[in-house]
C-alpha cells in the first residue's frame, strides 16, 4: 500500500537552512541560508548514491548513500513546494533526479513539464491534499514522498497526510535559520503528534531516525511517580 | 578529568516544556508548559533509577533506566538554573536526588542550603562560568552536569563551557513550548557549532544522543559535487 513519507535533513537544532534569503540584490549562493542549507546537506552530497542520481561522478559508498539509495528507490511519485522547484528547476536540468512524477504545490497554474529519465512536473493549484491524492494515483503501489521544502513538510504534517517521517540530523547547531518544525502543525493547547521511531541509524556523524506518526493525542498528566495525584518533581539530569 | 556535560529530554521539535507558565492565578500544575515537560520526561519518570532517587517505589529496569542511573553516577556537582532550583526545592525534599553538590545561577544572595544525602546549594551571583568553575572544584574528578532548565544549558553553551551534551529525544511534536536551543547561542552570521555524536542509544520509543562538542566554526561552502565551483543543486530525498 501507498505510503506518504517524508524526509529532511536537519540540524541538531532543527533548521534545513540558515536564516531565509529574502535580499534579492544578492544570491542565494552567498546567503546564510545556503551556508546553513549546504551544512546539513553535505552528508548527501559526498554520498555515491545522491552523486549517481545528479549525474556527478564518485562519492561513498557508505551506510548514508545506502540510505538515499533507498530512499529514492522507494519512491513513486513525489510532492514538492514551489520554492524547492523554483530552484531546483535549472540545477536539475533536463534530467531531474527523481526520475518519478513530482506534483508541485503552488498557486499559479502551468502546464506540466515533462523531463527526461521519467520525471514530470505537474503543478496542483488546489492544496497540499489534492497533490498528495494525486501523486497517490501515480505511485503504483510505491511511496510518495514529500519532498520538502519544510514548509510544504510542516502542512502535510498538520493535514495529517505523512505517515512516515524520517529526519537525517547532522551533527552542529546552526541558532538561526529555517526551522522544519514550529508552531503551525496545528496543534491545540495540550496536544501533541505522536509518533513511534521505527528505524534508528547512526552513521559517521548522522543519526537517521525514521518515525511513523501515530497522530495527534492529548498530553496527559500522569503522576510523576507518586501513589496520590500529580505532584511537582523535576527530573534531575534528563 | 573533570568533563563539564549537559542532558536535557526534548520533543523531536526540541521542546523540553510546552509554552512558559507565566499566570500567576493558575497552577504550574495545570499548565501546558506542565503538559509538554510531563511528556518529554515521562520516560525518565518510568524508570527504576529515577524513581530510587526521588524515594519512589518500583519502576522499569530498562536501557533507560541504566542512561539515567550512568548519569547520576557520573556527577560529582551540578550547575542549576534558579527557576529549576526554585522549582523543585519543595517537592525534593530534605533528601534531592542529587547527592553531590548544586552550584544555582542566580541575581539573589543566599546562604549555603545543607540538604541530606550529600546535597547542597550554592547560590553563585557571578555568573554561570563562576558557577561551573566552583562546580568543577567541588566534582572530586567527576563530571560536572549542566541539569537545566533550558535557558541555562543555553548559556553555557554559548559561552562554550560544555564538553559534551546529551539529549533524550521523545517520540513527540509538541508544537510550540519552551524551546532548549535557539537563537541566542551566541553564533554569528555562517557560523554553527559543530559536534561529533559519541553515542547513540536506541531504546523502546527514545534515542539518546551524545555529542562532544568541537566548537564554534565558519560554514564553508562546498562545491557540491561540480568540479568547478559553487553551483546551487537542490538535495532530493534528504
Amino acid at each position: 500500500m501507498t505510503k506518504v513519507t517524508a524526509q529532511m535533513s536537519i540540524s541538531l537544532d532543527g533548521f534545513y537552512a540558515g536564516p531565509e534569503h529574502t535580499d534579492t540584490a544578492t544570491n542565494w549562493i552567498d546567503s546564510a541560508e545556503a551556508a546553513g542549507f549546504f551544512r546539513v546537506t553535505r552528508w548527501a552530497v559526498d554520498a555515491a548514491a545522491w552523486r549517481e542520481r545528479q549525474g556527478f561522478a564518485g562519492g561513498e559508498q557508505t551506510t548514508d548513500s545506502d540510505i538515499i539509495a533507498e530512499t529514492f528507490a522507494a519512491a513513486g511519485a513525489y510532492v514538492m513546494g514551489r520554492r524547492m522547484a523554483d530552484g531546483g528547476e535549472v540545477p536539475w536540468g533536463e534530467v531531474p533526479p527523481f526520475r518519478a512524477p513530482v506534483f508541485v504545490v503552488t498557486h499559479r497554474p502551468r502546464p506540466v513539464l515533462h523531463r527526461g529519465g521519467g520525471t514530470s512536473f505537474t503543478y496542483v493549484t488546489d492544496g497540499v491534499a489534492s497533490a498528495v491524492a494525486q501523486a497517490k494515483a501515480q505511485a503504483g503501489g510505491k511511496d510518495v514522498q514529500v519532498a520538502g521544502g519544510g514548509s510544504l513538510v510542516r502542512q502535510a504534517l498538520a493535514l495529517g497526510l505523512v505517515d512516515e517521517l524520517e529526519l537525517h540530523i547532522a551533527p552542529v547547531l546552526l541558532g538561526d535559520g529555517m526551522r522544519l518544525l514550529g508552531p503551525d502543525l496545528g496543534l491545540g493547547d495540550k496536544e501533541g503528534i505522536e509518533l513511534t521511531p521505527i528505524r534508528v541509524i547512526a552513521t559517521d556523524g548522522l543519526t537517521h531516525i525514521r518515525y511513523r506518526i501515530e497522530g495527534k493525542r492529548p498530553l496527559v498528566l500522569d503522576n510523576r511517580g507518586r501513589d496520590e495525584g500529580p505532584a511537582v518533581v523535576a527530573v534531575a539530569g534528563s
